[in-house]
């Protein structure tokens, strides 16, 4: 097993196609017929959904399937806040929400609301007290996920729950990445999650709404599952989906128990193995399976592909694999380097086998990348002259000095203009060893990355960041050399 | 086989089955992702896009996949009409839509645009001179089904779709019903369809946008189907539905007529073996499997439960098989009788003999509900007497003659107040022999189907229809003895 990238999509669980294919004869119909191949149908429906709403903890006339965990998000933002209105249409979510929850809840900031975005710390997670805070008077509805789904923090969603159920706002909790580990603590209002990401198909999404919401539909009307989803229902993946938590939760305390070891085996490993790497995300509240690290001077799209080739699938958050060539939101939020970004979130059934491998072909994958980019050595800054080896060189020839001139106040400046993640950090540490001591450099970047990975090559140099002015072009990201 | 609901949802077909057994391997994966799997899945989600768009006749890139036909309608109607905006807000459909599109349109229509309902005739048809009646300088959009799902009958689609292309107006095509028979023909703008009508998997749809076609997204943003379908694709369910489509294509020609000729027996059998029915739809222009028909003084759902008893699994458009109980909004613009409906659609591969039994079985089980009602004989019109068979007057004891009494003007007076179809036809029937030739008979009712279903039994029994007057409570249903 190589696919290391189950916080995107897991492989279907082997419970979840039994159970696909047992009810493929018996789940097609429509199950508010009333003959029999109806009422098998609703049967199989009824049964899924006591099921699920058992492993979520919540009854089953709370819990309505979705097409996906996307749709439940969008409908449970858009009914929570749509029951509320009076209230008003301020919304709270935290900075690291999953993609559908921030753009559900800005489209509904758009459409005449408005929206608080909770700062997080280092780790990715947020403070009760924050969202405290965010909260006022018109605040309709509270976001926040169980875990996030790109550094695998775990989020205080009880405390935040407690602090949202004092105010009497409720709080929509997006359980995605965690409800395959066990239930959601704490008093949520609302809940989604998506079955795919725990085994099942996809093409099922779960929304939980506590009695005691208020509720109201959005969107034209349909009589399907209590009015929340419209579309009919695709049973077989229904049945599928639920079967597959069911298996997963069975084995999910031991699993959680070896995954985790797995990945502090990561968290420890990649560091020695691999130079100038930050590990991100909280090393102990986090999910069991997942890991996020970042190498400096490194193309996270060609790691990628390096990896890929060695038969390894992960993911990134970096700039270069986005299409709005932008590093995650989530790296953002938490201020940490972004360049060679690379996600690890292991499947169930993941061996250290195939850990211990992908130990041993990352350096060599992160090298090559290095090389072919001819990236500083991994040696303390200030030592431009020191190059990458020589074969990658000769595969991609070294390129010329960066432009660097002394500016009008004898501060040195890069232009880095035009040029992509993460090539503005090499060129400013290619040039660092001309700063004096004491002295500043500027550089002259348009590239969304360098704005979150100079200030992280600061911290990890020992540099001083002096923040950011505008420039005629792009942006001047100015540091001073200490030492 | 004596499943008769396909217009409903139909049975997997095995070709289905089999490359949803196949894919769920190679399609689990985020096909967005630059992986091995990713790829796979990717590939998968591509080939699927182009054997469908090759079925539908247009081009891959016009084409995504949605959750459902109803999310497809639900999209293309929401990203149409906000396309357009500028134009304005009105919309045109048929009377007869699917509900999906009428939900659609009257919502769009009650956050601030308007809708046109076009009328149609008694086999449920549009005369798309019609639609360039409602069609107006601020028209956004015509809706409009390639076939009626409950009747069958097939729609002027490619006229209709000429009026609109002369007027600037793009037209949506719902062709849930007929995309398994064929191509719509046309210049149609968008369509929309539901792979569990031809045998695929629940949980796809497809939403057909030509270019050039004004499209706006409504609602959160998501990259996913080119921004037109937000949620994780379900490729293994989109693949089956993809390979259904074709697989029913290839028998299309053989099963239409084969299926054609069993429904042509049952709209010529069943007034013959049943007193007192009406067929709807157009017998010609139609879908090759679906027919429907009403019997008077008969309670549909009960008709349903009896013939779910004998292995016949049909649906109904009677008010009593509906939750508003109100009649369908079909026959209710057809302007049909509606008590005692039945639908039969013949899913691909039915049996001439399974057609046969249920004409065996129909009589009997039309015969035992009328029994129960204490229904008035298939005679003529003004023989109250005639009674149910003393069998089945057994099971339910005969009911007292109706309150009826003569009014001050010397009308008969019919009190059904609280009693529902198909009761105050009944009641009528069972007075109208008291009703001197030239007088009149007024039926007090509060249930909806009395409206259509008093005009329907006064065609049926050659007597004149004199409208309604509002009541004290209910209407007043007036009705003229000719002979």
């Amino acid at each position: 097993m190589s696919y290391f990238d189950s916080a995107s999509s897991a492989p279907l669980h082997p419970v979840a196609r039994r159970a696909l294919q047992a009810s493929l004869d018996e789940g097609w119909a429509d199950p508010a017929r009333l003959y029999r191949e109806g009422r098998r149908a609703a049967l199989l429906l009824d049964a899924a959904r006591e099921a699920a709403a058992e492993a979520v903890g919540c009854r089953a006339d709370e819990l309505v399937f979705t097409p996906s965990g996307t749709h439940a998000v969008h409908a449970g933002i858009s009914g929570a806040l749509s029951g509320r209105r009076r209230v008003g249409g301020h919304a709270v979510v935290s900075a690291v929400e999953h993609s559908s929850v921030l753009h559900a809840a800005r489209a509904a900031a758009d459409a005449g609301g408005s929206l608080t975005e909770v700062p997080v710390d280092r780790y990715g997670a947020v403070a009760p007290a924050a969202y405290g805070e965010a909260l006022r008077a018109d605040t309709a509805l509270a976001c926040l996920q169980s875990a996030n789904h790109e550094v695998g923090t775990v989020q205080p969603v009880a405390e935040v729950a407690e602090v949202c159920r004092e105010r009497g706002v409720p709080l929509l909790v997006d359980a995605a990445q965690s409800l395959g580990w066990g239930p959601v603590e704490g008093a949520w209002s609302l809940l989604a999650a998506s079955a795919h990401k725990w085994g099942g198909p996809a093409g099922v999404g779960l929304l939980a709404v506590r009695k005691g919401v208020r509720y109201a539909v959005r969107g034209p009307a349909d009589e399907r599952e209590s009015g929340r989803s419209p579309g009919f229902v695709n049973i077989p993946a229904v049945v599928a989906a639920v079967a597959s938590l069911r298996a997963v939760r069975t084995e999910a305390e031991a699993e959680a128990r070896r995954l985790s070891e797995l990945v502090d085996l990561v968290r420890t490993r990649v560091p020695e193995l691999v130079p100038d790497v930050e590990v991100v995300g909280d090393p102990v509240a986090r999910l069991p399976h997942l890991v996020t690290f970042s190498c400096l001077y490194v193309d996270g799209e060609a790691l990628l592909h390096e990896l890929d080739r060695a038969d390894f699938s992960v993911s990134s958050g970096s700039s270069c694999t986005s299409d709005t060539l932008t590093p995650s939101h989530v790296l953002r939020a938490m201020g940490v380097l972004s360049e060679g970004n690379v996600r690890v979130s292991l499947p169930c059934g993941t061996g250290r086998a195939d850990v211990e491998r992908f130990l041993a072909v990352l350096p060599g994958a992160v090298a090559a990348v290095r090389a072919r980019l001819a990236a500083p050595a991994a040696a303390s800054p200030g030592s431009p002259g020191s190059r990458a080896p020589a074969a990658a060189a000769a595969e991609s020839p070294e390129p010329p000095e960066p432009a660097a001139a002394p500016g009008p106040t004898g501060e040195l400046v890069v232009d880095a203009l035009g040029r992509r993640c993460p090539i503005p950090v090499i060129e400013l540490a290619k040039v660092f060893g001309r700063v004096p001591v004491g002295g500043t450099v500027a550089v002259l970047s348009d590239d969304e990355a360098a704005r979150l990975d100079i200030p992280a090559w600061c911290g990890m140099r020992g540099q001083e960041y002096l923040g950011e002015r505008p420039a005629d072009r792009g942006v001047a990201y100015v540091v001073r050399r200490l030492s």
